[in-house]
């Protein structure tokens, strides 16, 4: 074989054997065909795609190119959520205990943000103490004794996704459908998993802008998942402005807190609950505990076992004063009356990197208390003069941020129309809510 | 400016501006630029194309990556051909002592073989002695005394097409309308020439295999021509079977000799003649000087004489038994009677290969004796047992080389159809016949 041919084959827009995909990712996680090779066939791809069984056959490799756990001695069913990504998107941070308090495992694998958009990763670092590093020996541990432990990609998984991605973020080749559907499901697959549900955000918010793009990648991520024999849910949910009210690491951390307590902005609370539900249907269980192991404490009560195992300071789950906080607070003023129409949600997320929030480059650090604190949301009335929202700030990115925010919010004459949270499901067709 | 967003613009259908393109090209050629990102670059071109405007700066910026021979001294018109390549093709050796025997200067830059596909320089070379890596002042003191001189692609001229081409070759994005006509274009446009005749091949033994991609292939070259301000003819001919009867170094300088002295196969006498007419046309002489020229012998002496100053063994030209020759002759014979209906010209240059006479890899030595015979062509009526062509071996490659050359010549019931050589014309609007 060799990978000028397969580069032309695709080129050409014929679809690839099984053995002619295992043998170029292959040859490219181990060095023998070249990045300038590899990104001219994937450029390809994001021309010409992939059908489900080449989809099913890069994916196969990606997940087989490195551990894939093997969770196959708890004596529960092993469910997870994965998120297409949006601003203040922290749903992890009380899902993950919520699910895991009604009976089922949550071996949940995420990772860190990257401009606009931030991360499950630094959101829980910003819990003083708090490890994501563990070991696969540490993780499968806690999963064992916890049925849940939230920690970060490591070397030893998908390593040839890790390779491919590197390379596809340097050559404009990430938006392509086949490509992020096949990434997404083969670090999901490495779980062990039995069942996962898919937040797949749509909006100008998010990375899908339209409801037709969101659902080619929905269903394409939900047949990989079927050809592979792991069941999947996939929920399309709309994402224009920011969810909730905090975008910033720890005020993302107090907010999901504030849910775990039974309260919290009403969108956190209810995506919450839905994609809970949808974790507990693929488990076999009865959706209906999800909201009541939400208000009977137990959720909560499992987002201090897990803090507690991976070395966070307990005692900022009750006192929100220990977790870190931006020195000043300043106000984005709003101009002029009536409703807000409109709130950019990548705008947000920019103003909250410019602060310290997220990372503009892989390497920057994060500052952990700092972000924005949206004082209102869509459709709310407003007042010249009144905050529209805070920036928490410890002096750096400023004037940046508020440039941002300017043009993040805009007000109009009348309440916009206010769609629902949830346009879509798309599941697999056979064993959903009776997984073998 | 960034080469991530530049490929993206591409790969989304965007044209990008002359500062854009300078960029990229100059990033890439000194080695900013990495490869992998130039050939997911290359490969969103081969899907968008490129605009004549990203055309003519796109070959701007090759052409003035390396030197740009300025023959202005000289008080002749400038005029130079280029082929497209196909199997047997020789004519360059004919028709440049043709032209300049008529008066125009032709400072001929050409290419070594690879593949099915002979090069100019490697037939030169089998002469004894030829040398055809001159130095540039070398090669414009040849032009000033003889109007005339034939060499090889220098370090010095378009070394971004250079570093393009290589990357290409390996990233299967050599197919690309745009890549082709910049890359030939802006090597020809090198040469310092007022005119330039394209012969663009189509066929199943030319690169073009359709007419319309021949069409767009010469459209797009004389578009640049023209947007560069120099006048272009572009020829498209028929290339399915080779042309003339010898593939293979020494043979074909045999065959080109022929010619020139007024024999020789008729579709390499016609086809010299054309392409020589329309150089003249170009130089603002009377095209019949080349017919003329070509039978009264002045075109052979200037042949001569090319030989003499590039270090060639004069005698050979009158004395073909002083070129290298093959060790052997071995028949391809009829297994059946009938008329020759297609002999398929990119096997009996594969065939060729395999004696020896051109290379499979860059690395490969020619061995220059070598190569195949066609005793017969399309239309001949064959009876069974009788020899189709000759193998000229040194036992190197032979079962291969028979193997290719029995399916290459097809035997039919009755005589095909036979087209003409020139399909079609396409020519720069303005000057033409009256350059500046």
């Amino acid at each position: 074989m060799r990978a000028t041919e397969l580069i032309a084959k695709k080129r050409n827009g014929a679809s690839l054997t099984a053995a002619e995909i295992q043998w170029l990712l292959e040859e490219y996680t181990t060095g023998t065909i070249p990045d300038y090779q590899m990104s001219a066939f994937l450029m390809a791809i994001f021309f010409q795609g992939m059908d489900a069984s080449e989809l099913s056959h890069w994916t196969h490799c990606m997940l087989h190119s490195g551990h894939v756990m093997d969770l196959s001695h708890l004596n529960t069913i092993k469910v997870d959520k994965h998120s297409t990504g949006g601003v203040g998107d922290k749903i992890s941070l009380p899902l993950a205990p919520l699910v895991a308090s009604c009976g089922l495992t949550v071996p949940m694998i995420s990772g860190r943000g990257l401009g606009h958009t931030g991360g499950t990763l630094d959101k829980l670092e910003s819990i003083p103490g708090f490890r994501t590093n563990l070991s696969v020996a540490l993780f499968q541990a806690q999963l064992d004794k916890l049925g849940v432990a939230l920690i970060g990609q490591t070397a030893e998984i998908c390593p040839t996704d890790k390779k491919l991605y590197a390379l596809r973020d340097v050559t404009s080749t990430v938006e392509s459908i086949p490509l992020i559907a096949s990434s997404i499901m083969s670090k999901k697959l490495a779980e062990g998993i039995d069942g996962l549900v898919l937040d797949v955000k749509v909006g100008n918010g998010a990375f899908m802008k339209t409801h037709e793009r969101a659902q080619q990648l929905a269903r394409t991520m939900v047949d990989i998942g079927e050809k592979m024999g792991t069941d999947v849910i996939a929920i399309l949910t709309r994402m224009d402005a920011p969810l909730g009210r905090m975008v910033g690491n720890a005020l993302e951390v107090m907010e999901s807190i504030d849910v775990l307590r039974g309260v919290g902005p009403e969108d956190v609370r209810s995506l919450t609950l839905t994609l809970a539900e949808s974790m507990l249907t693929l488990g076999g269980l009865d959706p209906s505990l999800a909201k009541k192991n939400l208000d009977n404490g137990q959720a909560l009560d499992r987002f201090r076992a897990i803090v507690a195992a991976q070395g966070g300071d307990v005692r900022a789950i009750d006192d929100p004063s220990r977790l870190p906080k931006a020195a000043s607070r300043s106000p984005v003023i709003a101009e002029k009356s009536g409703y807000i129409d409109e709130v950019n949600g990548v705008a947000v997320g920019l103003a909250a990197m410019h602060l310290g929030a997220g990372r503009a480059q892989k390497t920057d650090l994060i500052d952990p208390g700092v972000g924005v604190e949206m004082a209102m949301t869509v459709g709310d009335p407003v007042k010249e003069g009144e905050p529209l929202a805070w920036l928490h700030h410890n002096g750096r990115g400023v004037a940046e941020a508020s440039d941002k925010m300017s043009r993040a919010i805009h007000i109009g004459a009348a309440p916009p129309p206010v769609g629902p949270l949830v346009l879509e499901m798309i599941k697999t067709p056979h064993n959903v809510g009776n997984p073998a």
